[in-house]
């Protein structure tokens, strides 16, 4: 177990008083994601939940349809980082190898601009959970009842949640990292292993939302985001799209409904609808 | 020019009210950087200030030593995003191609997990201005006026701003982005185009310090760094060895110093040392 957090000296000169002191501070370090051998990413990452977030973004990512399309997965720590070692099912790691030789140019990556933003710019998956309805004060409560359980953040104030909620089971599993994207992709991971129902369920971020939140939450399958901070006018469109339910600013006195309301039951028990 | 911001209907329910209005966000694109015809590298961000993304991007990421070895820039919208495509000096266009061919095995990236670690953990050049000194009030005051000079952020409450400071001349540039990482790309773009002294000023941030943030600082030579969240002890780690001095959680009150205290001057007159 890599610790996740270190107490370093600090010189806290605050109300124009200079107190030596010390503070917890969150760790960071490199994560190679390895397939079969070959390195797919490296990311700049809390080191915690590695099992959860190998698995996760294999699948928010689309390496693999399924988890158990990931034959092991193995954490190698070294003094430059950690390694998160995958080793595919035969036929997966084929298509994968395909997948690069296709994108791969004669130098590095190869592609021009055009081809490169297209490969970018993939459409999210439709969620399901058409009947799927959610009371508008229970995800209010659900985003209050968050913070205690954000324990890495308590000690650091420094990285970000991901959780999932469920009307009947409440928060869990909580995920965190210094980076929003990878608290995502552990919170996947973490759903797959314990066999969260995500189709009927909501994801909860401490972050603001970019397109690639959004994105992830389509390949989980969960139909409703909340966010504590704003979305991008992409992820609004994405969210639209993949037909999830956005519901971002969220604070105390409640939040802003973006995309989809349908899924959102006021008090009195009537759904939102769209303004226009 | 692309817009940086658009609108967006929204429902907003709060204090048990529901409302049907509207709500300015941040716009979010995907942006490659390409350097002769072949793509180095796609980032989601904010469409503005792109020429000093480009421009800076190159610089931090060690592509090229300096912004003259770019023989042109020039950005391609397109419906899928925006290339920002740079044509480099032959020679340097050569040692891009090495490098590449360099880290390129038959399967895309190729690389096994350790040797993409030690890549990823390249060490930070040391700045200099060993005799530079700041005034801890006069920082505070600059953090202070910072927010009113995030134009987009006064619409959208959503991006992130990354601002040069120096004593005599004050803050300026300042640029903006959904990604901080992008924001102070685009930052040294900027400093570099309008010849600003990098080493005898700070660099202002809105965000969290990762260690990222640190190693573009030090590529871009500032001898110190303001943030108003916390840093990653990776990132306090990198301060250290690259010689910047690190201020963080920077409040109305005052802020930490996590990093070479030396040059931070207290309003009588000593300046700070470290606890231990």
């Amino acid at each position: 177990m890599i610790s996740t957090f270190t107490r370093h000296w600090e010189i806290a000169w605050r109300g124009g008083q200079t107190k030596s002191t010390s503070r917890v501070v969150a760790e960071e370090t490199a994560i190679a994601l390895t397939y079969n051998g070959s390195t797919h990413a490296v990311m700049m990452g809390t080191p915690g939940d590695l099992e959860d977030f190998g698995i996760g973004f294999s699948l928010t990512e689309a390496i693999v349809e399924r988890a158990d399309e990931i034959r092991s997965i193995e954490l190698i720590p070294n003094e430059r980082g950690v390694e998160v070692r995958m080793w595919l099912d035969g036929g997966r790691a084929t298509s994968l190898a395909a997948r690069r030789r296709a994108i791969s140019g004669p130098v590095g990556c190869g592609l021009c601009g055009i081809e490169s933003l297209e490969q970018a710019r993939r459409a999210p998956p439709k969620v399901e959970g058409r009947g799927v309805a959610f009371h508008a004060r229970d995800l209010l409560g659900a985003m209050q009842a968050l913070s205690p359980l954000q324990m890495l953040n308590q000690q650091t104030r420094s990285v970000h949640a991901a959780a999932f909620w469920h009307p009947r089971t409440g928060i869990g599993p909580v995920r965190e990292d210094v980076g929003r994207h990878n608290a995502l992709d552990k919170l996947a991971g973490a759903i797959v292993r314990e066999a969260r129902p995500a189709r009927d369920g909501a994801i909860l971020l401490t972050s603001r939302v970019s397109v690639e939140m959004v994105q992830k939450a389509a390949m989980i399958g969960a139909p409703l985001i909340v966010a504590v901070s704003a979305p991008t006018a992409l992820a609004i469109q994405t969210a639209e799209e993949a037909g999830i339910t956005l519901l971002a600013i969220a604070r105390d006195d409640g939040y802003g409904v973006f995309t989809h309301p349908r899924r959102v039951v006021l008090p009195e028990g009537a759904a939102l609808r769209a303004g226009y």
